[in-house]
């Protein structure tokens, strides 16, 4: 999308100096940073640091990275090699898996000689195909607003909320909860964003960035204030995105995201999840009791980061010395929360029988 | 309660130089600073800038406020001037209107002569009257958590999460959803809470600084975790306090409230909250159509404060810059959602019969 007048995407191949380039955006929304990754480590490190972040951006960047392995060394023991050494840097990540498996699957019966033109390719491949798949969550999810945007005879914002960043940051581009919203206001329709800060990273400081720069109207909010607004007739539709959907259409999405789908439920606001269908796990039912729930680390609950008085990132600690802290870093909204889901194929309900109306090709898969 | 194996209050009168004196909560947990609050604005910028916080320590300090004021112009003009200038401070507080009114109520039949020894006696007896009142809270609620250990079969620990700082510093000591903690832990039963961060002002961090303090096992968590938690059975109960309280049980209380008791609901745990009666507005029926909502400043939400790398208190910005926030500090949670309200007079439904059965002295007051 727009940054300060010019289109970006969040990664794109370098043809003159052959390596991937990224918005490192452990800077962002203070400084808007890019850099070069080079080596396989380059790569992990880009992952787990979270300089890339949101599921089909973490798959395009390790395909990126698996074509960047193949170049020094394209054997299976290597493809093997790098297969586990990415997909361990975010295990609850499945669109990580997804795209490392589908490297591995395509380029195993080659000959090692093609490996590595055939992985860059996949991995331009995996980059375009995502901008494609979310332009068209972005068609999908349009419909939602502008029937919402037709009942406000008076041409009153529609209004949004959004918890963590599903932005186009988090995507090669469109972004998945962000795509309907940034069609609906380049076609011209009155929004307004709820911004959720989505304590402990903040990412909800990265969505007001975007949304800022490609000029969509929003209000930042702490997590503790969406059911506030629900409850006052202030919000007219919530829209997430998800890291890990289940075959059932359970979601798994950034921490705090059931307690909004609670209070839209408890208020009769529409709960809408938007994903690349790459982000459903068929073999998984249940997402409470069959999806693992990453613990991050202690620091980034007791310690917050930002800009400090004298225009340097730093961070301050919030917490008492030696204050024990708990950080799940995910939770899971089960479907009968869910309004919706928005993917590329169109709209569906948030069960097996929806999701497989749009996606039959799996239904014999084990779930 | 206790601090480094004293005994403290939040706040005592000084005999010999004849000021209040107060912990300095704006430090807290960062360092321990006690202050001497000496003229009228003073009091006023203590209550406004939250270095005494909490409904029952606004009470107290209001009243002090209020003897300080007449001892130096005890005339009727001058306790009707002290009266609006203290209450302008903190509009959502009904029990510094409760505090104020009392004092007034109590010193307009004296003569003036009188009314300054008056005034301080009475101040002396609102907090003397605070600690009494949450000792009782404490007394009923820990019925509450009793019964839960005596399911435990094993020995765990009782599991309580509690929100924003309820807690000894809110009041002049024990605290009111905290009062039913430290019995039960000072009695021996095995407890453990789950303190949530509270955002935008971060008290949960002065909670879990108490609970350190008294040595009560505690975990620090962000306002976005507890509906995991509980989904995953690791919460027995919830516990929060109120800032007002409608005649039919809807409970007014830090923003982020309504949400962790839609969460409580959704998994069968008991949601109680802990209240003096002072905070019960017995003329108003419906919190969520008749409380109005202080909204707080923009830069409690696009700045943090903590203490820097250097060791120095300070605050860093975590919104772009220019970043549109909204800062709603309450919302109410409708007395359908509350297991039950902890009384200094017992425990009873969230309702108008519930509440009338322990105080049916106010039947007759309008609302």
């Amino acid at each position: 999308m727009i940054v300060d007048g010019k289109h970006f995407r969040s990664l794109w191949w370098n043809e003159t100096r052959s390596v991937l380039e990224i918005i490192d955006q452990t800077w962002l929304p203070y400084d808007f940073r890019t850099i070069q990754v080079v080596t396989l480590q380059d790569f992990a490190d880009a992952i787990r640091e979270m300089k890339v972040r949101g599921a089909p951006l973490i798959g395009a960047t390790a395909a990126y990275g698996v074509a960047r392995a193949m170049e020094s060394d394209p054997s299976d023991a290597n493809l093997d090699r790098t297969w586990n050494f990415l997909e361990a840097t975010r295990p609850t990540a499945i669109n990580l898996k997804w795209a490392l498996n589908r490297c591995r699957d395509a380029l195993l019966p080659l000959p090692e000689s093609d490996r590595a033109a055939s992985a860059l390719e996949l991995a331009h491949l995996i980059a375009d195909e995502d901008v494609q798949i979310n332009k068209k969550i972005g068609q999908h999810g349009l419909k939602i607003i502008s029937k919402i945007a037709q009942r406000k005879n008076n041409g009153d914002p529609v209004r949004i909320l959004t918890h963590c960043n599903a932005g186009w940051l988090a995507t090669v581009d469109w972004g998945t909860a962000t795509s309907p919203i940034y069609q609906a206001h380049d076609m011209g329709l009155n929004l307004h964003v709820w911004v959720d800060e989505t304590r402990p990273r903040n990412q909800g400081a990265i969505t007001a960035w975007e949304l800022g720069k490609h000029g969509v109207p929003h209000t930042y909010i702490v997590d503790n204030a969406g059911g506030h607004l629900m409850q006052h007739g202030m919000v007219d539709l919530v829209i997430t995105g998800t890291d890990r959907t289940t075959r059932c259409g359970d979601v798994c999405n950034k921490i705090g995201t059931y307690l909004k789908a609670l209070a839209a439920k408890d208020n009769d606001i529409p709960f809408y999840v938007a994903l690349p269908s790459s982000t459903v796990d068929w073999t998984v039912r249940n997402g409470l009791s069959e999806i693992p729930i990453e613990e991050r680390s202690d620091a980034e609950i007791s310690n917050i980061q930002g800009i400090s008085d004298a225009g340097k990132l730093g961070a301050v600690a919030v917490t008492p010395e030696g204050t024990p802290v708990g950080n799940p870093a995910f939770d899971v909204t089960p479907s009968r929360l869910v309004t919706g889901l928005i993917t590329e194929r169109g709209l569906c309900d948030a069960s097996e029988t929806g999701l497989l109306s749009l996606f039959p090709e799996f239904s014999d898969t084990v779930g």
